[in-house]
């Protein structure tokens, strides 16, 4: 009932996802912080990577995202880290997600003033990107990325990769880290009743944006072996402009054409109320709706 | 984020809807109040009477509970009161509604603390009812209100009516008040593409339950006149057991038979977000969903 106005999500990837200790004194500055609230964290041990999912106020989640960034440059040093998904530095990217009364501008603002003051605090080089990114060739995460920590020395040699702040010079052991804002992300799966994965594939690549489909859906078909069905596997980047219902109906409408079902779909993960009200909206042949008469919208506005 | 809890809902009633002053002073006490927040206030000058939402943590909605109905008290004499609404009481009825991390067994005894500090403290009989009712006949508040302010000494007489807290005894100006728990009530209307009300009012006798259909349904049929449609128009009295879907889909069977399509639905007012996103995971077929998965709902559990 004390809430503030503004809350901003951030999801800072962490490059260790062995070393359980360390983890939790990268995870300690998000808790029992008035105006933070830590709500996940998760390490895979493959990757060798850790995910943090907190939420709060925009200047109280601020400052314990530098505090923590300081934890990871103390324990991780990219010059012997191993593992299979793509890294830049020990604290890799750090996404800045809006959720409540907080436009796409204003995280970016706030990716931004975070950025500047991390980079100058720790001597580290940041990008700026999706969102926030200075110029087209940087929003993409995979092209900030490429080549990784070991490639980045000579990467930001280059005039075209100077850094958006601090050194153009890569930190000696915790690398370079891309921060930006970004819509939050919805992880959403569609199940088909064959065991046939091209089929899924098929399907995938009608309904997503790279090969002709919509605009905020990325997907690829893989198969469940256990269950003996295959999936159109998503993630929807802009769930305001490409409903979840909208992908549902369309996987639907071209499972048809190979004599296939959809048996179910699942969300994995955190979603935000909005994506599935829409849905429900849309069903339910709602009018005049508006996200001002849910009370769970009014009690926390 | 510095949240409590423990939220719980109160949406009392109060009999003066004409006088803006006394309604301002009625609602003043739940203004400004930390752990308490007004969602929404609104007086309708035919029925003289004005509904009040308000939402807090139980100690401190409590309290302004308390202190507005004192305000109340003081603004309204029953004596003189004139209105379309059937009425017993210048606070005629404090229903309180569990919304989050509250039961209805500690929204019942949230109702029994407040209805006992607050016939103390004014001398007022009070009734518990629905949830909180201390009897089966109590339950319904037509029930309780029978006769209304006009024959409540009369009735107050017989020992049967003794109220559950206060005196055996009419409040001279201030007649008597329900006070209880229940669950949220969710207003809920579907369309149809006739003008015909007897569609209506037929669909509405198959799907509400004093006449064979769902547990916590009620409904009528209505005409939509500006529109030239008709409206089954139903109040939900526990979405968690009688889904919106369900019987939104029943009235689409239903209206099949008459050769009538259903062209929309709305829901007026507040609506727990849980109410839609129960009806968006039935028609995306959602797969081991959670209400945990909500972001809002973690961002402020």
């Amino acid at each position: 009932m004390t809430t503030t106005n503004k809350i901003i999500e951030c999801v800072p990837n962490f490059s260790e996802g062995r070393d359980l200790k360390k983890i939790e004194k990268i995870v300690e500055p998000f808790r029992g912080k008035e105006g933070v609230k830590l709500l996940d964290y998760q390490n895979d041990e493959d990757h060798n990577r850790s995910v943090v999912t907190v939420v709060g106020e925009p200047e109280a989640l601020k400052d314990a995202i530098i505090h923590s960034m300081g934890e990871a440059i103390e324990a991780i040093d990219m010059n012997s880290h191993q593992g299979q998904h793509p890294r830049m530095g020990a604290i890799d990217v750090v996404p800045f997600i809006p959720v409540k009364n907080i436009s796409v501008e204003e995280a970016v603002e706030i990716s931004k003033s975070t950025a500047k003051e991390a980079a100058e605090k720790y001597n580290l080089p940041i990008f700026l990107y999706e969102q926030s990114a200075s110029r087209p060739g940087r929003q993409n995460l995979a092209t900030v990325r490429k080549g990784q920590f070991e490639a980045m020395a000579e990467k930001l040699a280059q005039p075209e990769w100077k850094p958006d702040f601090g050194p153009q010079q890569v930190h000696p052991t915790a690398g370079v880290t891309a921060m930006g804002a970004r819509m939050p992300l919805v992880a959403y799966n569609v199940n088909l009743d064959t065991n046939q994965l091209e089929i899924a594939d098929s399907i995938a690549k009608k309904v997503r944006h790279i090969s002709g489909g919509l605009r905020y859906c990325k997907g690829i078909g893989i198969e469940l072996k256990d269950r003996g069905i295959v999936q159109v596997s998503m993630n929807m980047t802009d769930y305001t402009k490409t409903a979840l219902y909208r992908v549902f109906e369309l996987i639907r409408i071209e499972a048809r054409r190979h004599g296939v079902n959809v048996v179910g779909s699942e969300v994995i993960g955190l979603v935000p109320m909005e994506a599935l009200i829409d849905s429900a909206a849309y069903y339910l042949g709602l009018e005049d709706f508006s996200m001002e008469q849910v009370l769970e919208y009014r009690i926390y506005e």
